[in-house]
């Protein structure tokens, strides 16, 4: 790829991956935190040309990657849903939830595959950045070797909770720890009180344990609650005033720092 | 602010913050890791409409924000360099380093001020994200209670440098450590012993001590170094293999997570 794409560059014609004239190229497209103005240009050059444009999503549901793709998107008809097969029902180390996402992974890989080798460029939509806890990275390494790929990072779906909660979260010298949720008491404990600032993804049903955790490391009174930031129906308050524990797939928990400031 | 600002939405006029007829707005513009590609929708207009445009930068230097700027803006008489007094001269807790910038900030912002009062918008260009670890973060604090503000986020530099690198940082449920490289060894040390994945920022002098603590943490071989990262003059190597101790201001070390992936 280019070291430097300038705003009329080469990205549709593959940014200068190895030549395979007859393939066409995977994109990963960070589709940002939610408002459709925090696209970036490039991402709005691939979503306008691409003529397969992926997006995972959940059975029944509409994925929020491409609700964002709505506001600049005029002909839907070059879509391709990928519905994943669990999402929350099963615990991500459960034997059927691993096996039934590999099969998933696996099909789609295929089904993408097919239209790469058919010389039609492939855009998958990450919600924030393909490669910061994006599912795309699984598609991404079943088909980089065998195909030309481009990356678009995009603004991640903290920065654009932290700025619409109207908080810095790194000044000076401070050390930000990104948590999932998802993880051990212990190890929120251990991580929580080692760091400077803080961001706790994947809430879900682990609120509970993430408020205890924060009690316990005195942190709570930092801790920020940020529901669908920068999209409808955005929730921001502190956690302490968050009267229950219903957190859906996009929410997070910001802890911001309190570094050097001259 | 809008919970919701699409594309043809208000940021110009303020966003909904309190309104405030006769003043202007404060911008701060995430202008992205340095690729004018990677820059927003909602940075670029406000870039193209924003009367006086604000860029930090080192004596005797043009600072990057404003490089990346040069893509998209056709009129440079709008801009307004503020240039630090030290950058790496001296140590950020030496005393004077910490009066002089004080001052330095304190007079930008009574500048600032001045155009806000008469009704001028002023952006702000901030590398990457304003809100992390961002320089603009200094004058927001002097101003934000006296004036609307809008932030627009932008795509970090980390999120450019892993893109570039190829690498994604982080997977299934890995923990992300965000470092300055400014830190004691001890620090760094114990902090790395206890991440799945680490972006360590602002290496200058001090890339011999984290290549140090990275060979005892026994995390060397998965490091990699990248110096301006989707800018002109990028560099992208194996921290092992890079044959000197000599890094820019525009550069960072990376240890990818190693996460689940089915």
């Amino acid at each position: 790829m280019d070291a430097f794409d300038r705003l009329d560059g080469a990205a549709m014609e593959g940014g200068g991956a190895p030549a395979q004239a007859r393939t066409g190229t995977l994109y990963g497209l960070g589709m940002g935190p939610g408002d459709p103005g925090l696209l970036t240009l490039k991402a709005l050059r691939v979503l306008e040309r691409a003529p397969v444009l992926v997006h995972f999503c959940k059975k029944g549901r509409r994925g929020n990657a491409r609700t964002i793709a709505d506001a600049v998107l005029r002909d839907p008809a070059r879509e391709f849903p990928l519905v994943y097969p669990y999402t929350t029902e099963l615990a991500p180390d459960h034997a059927e939830y691993v096996s039934a996402l590999a099969g998933f992974y696996e099909d789609a890989a295929g089904q993408l595959a097919g239209h790469l080798e058919a010389g039609r460029d492939v855009a998958i939509l990450s919600e924030g950045d393909p490669f910061f806890y994006g599912s795309f990275m699984h598609l991404w390494r079943r088909l980089k070797d065998r195909f030309p790929v481009e990356i678009v990072p995009g603004v991640t779906g903290m920065s654009g909770c932290w700025t619409r909660a109207g908080t810095p979260i790194t000044w000076g010298d401070d050390v930000l720890t990104v948590l999932p949720a998802t993880l051990p008491r212990e190890t929120l404990l251990d991580r929580l009180s080692r760091t400077d600032a803080a961001v706790i993804m994947k809430l879900g049903r682990h609120l509970p344990k993430v408020r205890a955790v924060l009690t316990e490391t005195g942190l709570l009174g930092r801790a920020v609650y940020v529901e669908r930031g920068t999209m409808a129906g955005e929730t921001i308050l502190s956690l302490a005033d968050k009267p229950d524990n219903d957190a859906p797939y996009f929410s997070m928990v910001l802890i911001p720092g309190e570094g050097r400031r001259p």
